[in-house]
């Protein structure tokens, strides 16, 4: 990134390499006690690159930093930690630091804040706010988690819908509370009912007689309280909105959501949706040994009764096995083929339910694709493996079966790659779930019976 | 979502319900020819929904559709749609709706569209926009694929530095060519050197004789040309950016990067990610069969190599394993456990290297954390697949081998679950193309080996 020279970013030679994640000079700073290094140190950086660096060391380097940093801390740092990190933060926080910080914050972020702390400390930040913010966070924490009504912040700017551009321009020059960012200006009638809104640039550009009503944007949508933040990012994504009201039960405008609110929400969906897949729960790279063990044990377990399930399958056939060991040898390539295939077709799933481009109108055309790809590449890989397995062990039976088993169990792992994820979110469930275990599972079993099972008739 | 009355995306009852993808009135129209029913439906449509639905219908009905809907085919749609898709409906299009969609289109979504499209086909787009849009997109051309210079607009605001609120408020009511989106006006010397900006918030509360000097925004970054997107998406995510400038070697203001490229760009590195991982390629939901078959041979030819090397492990024990068949049963349990804790381990590792957050400062309280976070699962899956075994088989030494053999590939998963992918990064690799495959190569090799050796040295 090149930086013009009022930047307020530039790592400077003897600061800090955050590309490179060289901490070492917070590192010297905060072992020689010296504050005023540390405030060197962090001066130039914005608010998220610090708590980037305090998510990124130690426990009690953190301790000692957060206490040298002392009452420079402030809520745009607070805002951008980790809930993990910032939990054990307000902790370290003196209260009259925290008190300081929380006042500065926006009303999104308190609740942000809030919805992540032990109750214990909640009485610690409200207490912070005067009593109208009060009253504003106890209220949005009433919304239900992961709705707009948490997401929204409610500074914005509404005027009555008949004024101009003038009366507009005069109202905000004068003005002593606007938000920090805004982008637009809401119409709304003596009711409080949004009906339009006016970008910025348009205001700017028109002529100060000029009737609001007459330059709103074409299209408007408004969210209600109880949306899912989920489907309100959805929305900013699929038609670029940069804000957007909220509305209450009665269609009275109550808040605005901002792009940067769902932004957070897709990259926390995206996070999530890898870690499921890969059956990781919801950690994070700041959990501590105890917590990730037990979010990771879950699945684990999953995972052991689906493999027991597999062996039961060898178990099946621990004869044919005796008599010819090689078969032993073979059937873990035949599964592992499986396995990969269907998560290949899983992650297409997953992602394509996720961003809703796979709906009912195009399911079954791509279950069909998957399973053709499945057929094609189980026939190239049953021809390489069946020529691998003859010159291995020299027999035509022993390539064959291993050659056919291959084409089934890809053609199963494309059509349950797709259709397990397909099947839980018609469920209602989400379809990353069905993660890897699942699928693995299926062509594990089929893996096994398929190469195992032809084994027994044809060779024995 | 609640949608206000004059709400342009309402699906009404007999129209669609696009979130259930129920596409239903949309190929019976196709089918009965009936344009002006296409017209009904998608008038009150978004461009990205109308772009969806011609993503999620066959190829023979898309090109129905595109026809019937004629000359109401805008750029907006051309903008929205997949790339595969875009090629296609390219070609149906008459010459004269494609030359008046692409005059419609912001100088980035040209280039966009240009640069996914056969060299073929360039001369059609670029026949069609006057000589100066032209020149504008064959430079933007020449920047390097993926860099700051593609995805920039060259439709910006800009005034010098000098300037009051006044004079820039009279400008833009004057200007005739302002962008249809913009958020902040740069200001620039007379070099046209970008110094800093505006938001237009401020420049709306402030008075007419104030100088834009006084209240331009503390922090400014600016990207150059050849600058790699992901940086740039990277950047806008970090600091919350709305939009940034971008200048040439000589520090020029030569366009401007908005929230929307970014967020578009930070969507695909999410989709690439998780396609990676699962060794699934670049591939998206409407490629077609062949297509498909192809991007996923490449990954299946590396597992097959990978699972013949577990093979050959086990065929080192084919002599323990004919002495004890129960050996071949439990053996894929082993292996299945490994490749289960190493791919948690993995999304961890991949999901933190993309958004930064593992970086050289804590890669090594990660690593032992992983590695301690494997002792104590396999620990407890040592223990409960120790008892399986005992009651299974009744035979104490083979529950000890297993459980020995679970603890041994629960540590190695964690450990190369977050080392082969940082190691990757480190290398100048992306990270996420370690996928399931490698990770999963080295459980199954540790898991069999371990297994298998230590059978043979204490059980027979």
């Amino acid at each position: 990134m090149s930086d013009a020279p009022n930047d307020g970013f530039r790592d400077d030679e003897d600061g800090l390499d955050l590309e490179r994640g060289d901490l070492t000079q917070v590192l010297k700073a905060v072992e020689a006690q010296d504050a005023q290094r540390v405030f060197e140190l962090f001066d130039p950086l914005h608010p998220a690159d610090i708590a980037d660096i305090l998510e990124q060391i130690g426990a009690e380097t953190r301790r000692a930093l957060v206490h040298l940093y002392g009452t420079e801390f402030d809520g745009d740092i607070l805002s951008e930690l980790d809930e993990n990190i910032r939990d054990e933060v307000v902790g370290y926080l003196r209260p009259e630091v925290l008190a300081e910080a929380v006042r500065d914050m926006d009303s999104d972020d308190v609740v942000d804040l809030l919805e992540d702390l032990d109750e214990s400390q909640h009485s610690a930040i409200l207490d912070a706010l005067e009593a109208p913010d009060r009253d504003a966070a106890r209220q949005a924490l009433s919304y239900p988690e992961y709705s707009a009504g948490r997401l929204m912040q409610r500074e914005f700017v509404a005027v009555p819908e008949d004024w101009t551009v003038g009366q507009t321009i005069d109202m905000m020059r004068t003005a002593e509370d606007l938000p920090d960012q805004f982008y637009h200006v809401f119409l709304v009638t003596p009711q409080n009912l949004p009906t339009g809104y006016v970008t910025l640039g348009r205001l700017l550009s028109s002529k100060r007689e000029t009737a609001l009503l007459s330059i709103l944007e074409d299209s408007f949508r408004s969210f209600d309280l109880d949306e899912e933040e989920g489907d309100v990012a959805y929305a900013f994504n699929q038609y670029h909105l940069i804000s957007a009201p909220v509305v209450d039960t009665d269609g009275r405008l109550v808040g605005v959501i901002t792009i940067d609110d769902a932004m957070a929400v897709l990259d926390e969906e995206h996070e999530e949706d890898m870690l499921r897949m890969a059956g990781a729960g919801e950690g994070s790279l700041s959990d501590g040994v105890i917590e990730t063990t037990w979010q990771r044990l879950p699945w684990l377990g999953v995972n052991l009764l689906t493999a027991i399930i597999a062996s039961l399958v060898i178990a099946i056939f621990e004869t044919t096995i005796e008599t010819l060991v090689a078969l032993a040898v073979l059937m873990p390539i035949v599964a592992s083929m499986g396995g990969n295939a269907g998560t290949q077709s899983m992650a297409v799933a997953v992602r394509g339910l996720a961003t809703r481009d796979l709906t009912g109108a195009n399911v079954w055309r791509v279950i069909r694709r998957e399973t053709v790809v499945g057929f094609l590449n189980g026939m190239i890989f049953a021809v390489v493996m069946g020529a691998v397995g003859y010159v291995w062990f020299g027999s035509l039976m022993l390539a064959g079966v291993i050659a056919a088993a291959m084409v089934i169990n890809l053609v199963v792992a494309g059509l349950s790659g797709i259709g397990l994820p397909a099947l839980l979110d018609r469920l209602g469930v989400d379809p990353a779930l069905a993660s890897g275990t699942f699928v693995t599972t299926v062509t594990d079993v089929v893996g096994f019976f398929a190469f195992l099972g032809l084994a027994t008739i044809l060779l024995l």
